[in-house]
């Protein structure tokens, strides 16, 4: 839970909110209403107008929000303007898939590829050169990244995951099946579990269907 | 919304669930406690039974739960018996690293991967033939798939989900930022938004160090 007491349904809000204010932006759209804004992300008036009290308001009852004012004070406070230093491990399909992502957009500088492969080791995939998972260590030494992005196999997560904790990562995002919340609860850890996205999908269909 | 009226974030639950009563049977656990259950996964043993009374209630008070009949049930529950037809569109690296999702054991019988790139289209990744995107109406007349995995770049989504849902998909699982819900609300859609993940992160992280 964050510090400032926002619930993380509201945060998780937020990103959705910043994707639809950046396209009203290329539309050329200045300025929208809570009821627009709302209608646009499937919500009501006064649930967007309620996530944005969390943060102080940002309109005039009537008046409607600046879209690109707003947009602003959404990114400051997901902190997407900052480059916090972050590393892959695992540059296997998943790994290089995630490669195509536009880190430095969402907060982050992707400093390090790391893989244990040595067919792969030295090669380049995007604009990255596959660093050796040998070299890790001295790598979070020299540069102190702060979040590793975790895609590797489940069965060697814990002990990659332990490594780097101990060299001062304070994040992961963790796309194994493997617990890092449990296992490291003073760290900032956000799973991607796409089994149980698709297992909540064969729910949904079975319902639908009976 | 499912039909039956359990919100979503009781199903979102289940295949956790799954996933720790499935250990738990590998590990010869054959009974446990919903207050036992509840803190391997970091919930309260009231939610526990609160969560399993939405579907009937699977346990005796002071008795506990029988693993095994309890995962039977889940498994009955989210439908992941079922072998739910589905089809995959675009074999890019996240397309490929889905290939390795165990389809089966989550409720799915994966039968196409299709690509537009004609590089690739007839070679093999993992057990699957790449095939054509130009015969997939076709192959969806001829075979009925219920789901389609859709993990091309998010311009294409639109024109290949309104070509997927006029002939008979039923359910969309979504990588793209377009928003299919919106576009198709009597479909079942779920999406995987990586960035929005990361961009929570990113906030997680700067309340953490503010």
């Amino acid at each position: 839970m964050p510090k400032n007491d926002v619930s993380m349904s509201v945060v998780r809000r937020l990103p959705r909110y910043l994707r639809y204010l950046e396209e009203l932006e290329k539309k050329g759209v200045c300025k929208i209403s809570s009821k627009e804004l709302a209608e646009s992300m499937g919500l009501t008036a006064s649930q967007v107008r309620q996530d944005f009290n969390h943060f102080g308001g940002f309109g005039l009852q009537g008046y409607g929000y600046s879209v690109s004012s707003l947009k602003d004070k959404i990114i400051g406070i997901l902190g997407v303007n900052k480059k916090t230093k972050c590393i892959l491990v695992g540059a296997g399909n998943l790994g290089r898939a995630l490669l195509n992502i536009k880190f430095d957009k969402l907060g982050f500088d992707l400093i390090g590829v790391f893989d244990v492969d040595k067919e792969i080791v030295g090669k380049k995939v995007s604009s990255f050169t596959i660093l050796d998972y040998s070299d890790i260590e001295e790598f979070c030494l020299n540069n102190n990244p702060v979040l590793a992005v975790i895609t590797t196999p489940s069965s060697v997560v814990e002990s990659i995951a332990t490594k780097l904790a101990a060299l001062g990562i304070k994040a992961f995002w963790n796309f194994s099946h493997f617990d890092l919340s449990k296992k490291f609860p003073d760290l900032n850890v956000e799973n991607v579990h796409l089994n149980d996205s698709l297992i909540t999908l064969s729910y949904l269909i079975k319902e639908s269907m009976d």
